[in-house]
């Protein structure tokens, strides 16, 4: 019998005061080898037990100093700087970076400083972990819900892509992933491409990511579209969402909230599936990320859905 | 007979690669009490005495470890993150920070180097000062071309506005300033206004600022206007300029370059006065800066400079 032991790993935690839900992500690894998209060689392995040992202890101290960061009013200032907080989250890390850097100046010292700060200066993708927590715990508040038909949460393995319903417990409504349509790192091609894999699909879930693509124009130039489709990516997730976000105001939109909610019964009726922005995952392990697109969840997921809830309520 | 000394201020040093022009700023106060809008009580002499013993040589040293900072790229990025470069550079200067801070670590510690980057968490304008510099030598390298018709300086001095001309040499063409129209601090108003103020217009005069207001849909809000009404703005000012800017992409307008080059025959012939964002300074001495708003130059500068190159040209 093997020995047991235990360990830790530094999370973000994401706290909604207004209903108490809590949720949790890792710190973000930035770009291309990185073990979230199935890399895991040494050099991953080092640069994870810095960021455990390291990294994460000093944010933490410095997250405490600073009285925390109010993930809502974050969100909100990415969406007027041009991000849309699953893709591109350039202007909200840059903000998190500075916010935190006077704070990290007192918890850390010389070259780990410098590391520290380094990696909030190249990591464009540093504040999508939390923001993705954010967007889990608000979430999170509006499952359970009797008869609700909105979606909680949407996820993929690199095989099935899911979704949970409020209104439904704690079932997955599965179906197979597509792969995505995007632009590829350099030296790899959609013949690369692993399904569609992850769960920052959480970001979707709660009305940003490709729903608020009218906020980030400078994405849809990475897939060879144009400003106006960014815009009427967004105008069409209004039709297949239940409201919208005052708190998330799209500046293209004369500030109109993002479409938050996705109600299945919308989904079903117009034939319209939400839209995904996401990265790539190499299909071998131990590659990683090898570019970002664009995808969108199987229909399957949400008829299997309603056909349950009309079940649930007839039954 | 009193005694005479030297002092010296810290700038930023802005070097035009293509053409060998330099140009120089001083380093940004932030908002209220700043000695650039007329106020010099205590704090604002100490302020500024920090930043010229500390804070200038420890940026100046973190330039140096960056190996400078390319503005051109810089300016391009704030284009695509909702800043338009005179009043709103919010994100430019939290980009500006992040790439600084891991220098910043290695040539200050402890309580100054977190005042140092609290200077750039807190001044969402830290990085006007280059920017404004950036376009001063953009805008040198246009000046002093036989001929020429497009404006290469604009400034206001509180009293007068005025506009320098490529072939009509060193001449200041100016008339009266306006007060601008637009947002105060608490407790101000347009009865505290002064004429408008500053060399800033620079910014306008390379093509940004309010030339780029269809980038920056944020701050046509605080001036009770419309997203629409921003990229308005920016589609006027093409009707005066010589040319587009394709290092400069409008995300709002299909990444079609900033208006650049304002054009004194344009101006007169259509009518159409540039368009300039900006502070307002309080009118009385020593209070500083109470708000933020928009103005235009008065059409006599353009005439009186229109009528001076047809002497030129005649003569």
């Amino acid at each position: 019998m093997a020995g047991v032991t235990t360990a830790s790993m530094q999370v973000y935690v994401v706290e909604d005061r207004a209903f108490g839900a809590r949720a949790f992500s890792n710190l973000n690894e930035g770009y291309g080898k990185v073990l979230r998209y199935g890399a895991y060689g040494e050099e991953v392995l080092a640069r994870l037990r810095w960021m455990n040992a390291t990294l994460g202890p000093a944010v933490g101290e410095a997250l405490a100093r600073a009285g925390g960061l109010d993930m809502k009013a974050m969100i909100g200032r990415q969406l007027t700087m041009g991000d849309e907080g699953h893709n591109r989250n350039i202007a909200g890390s840059a903000t998190f970076g500075r916010m935190l850097a006077p704070h990290l100046a007192r918890v850390a010292s010389g070259e780990t400083l410098e590391q520290i700060l380094r990696y909030f200066a190249d990591n464009d993708l540093a504040v999508l972990n939390p923001v993705m927590a954010a967007c889990k715990a608000t979430m999170d508040a509006a499952h359970g819900i009797a008869e609700s038909t909105i979606v909680t949460a949407m996820a993929r393995n690199g095989t099935d892509f899911g979704i949970r319903v409020s209104g439904l417990g704690d079932r997955w409504f599965t179906a197979p992933a597509a792969v995505p349509v995007g632009l590829y790192f350099p030296g790899f091609s959609a013949d690369d491409a692993n399904p569609d894999i992850g769960d920052s699909t959480i970001t979707e879930t709660a009305g940003i990511g490709a729903f608020a693509m009218a906020a980030a124009p400078a994405i849809v130039k990475f897939v060879g579209s144009t400003p106006k489709a960014a815009t009427a990516a967004t105008l069409e997730m209004y039709e297949i969402t239940a409201g919208e976000n005052p708190a998330f105001g799209l500046p293209a939109l004369d500030f109109r909230g993002t479409p938050t909610g996705i109600d299945i019964r919308k989904v079903v009726k117009t034939g319209i599936t939400p839209r995904v922005n996401t990265g790539i995952a190499h299909k071998k392990p131990g590659i990683g990320q090898v570019g970002a697109g664009l995808v969108r969840p199987p229909m399957a997921c949400f008829e299997t859905a309603v056909e349950a809830m009309v079940a649930l309520l007839e039954g």
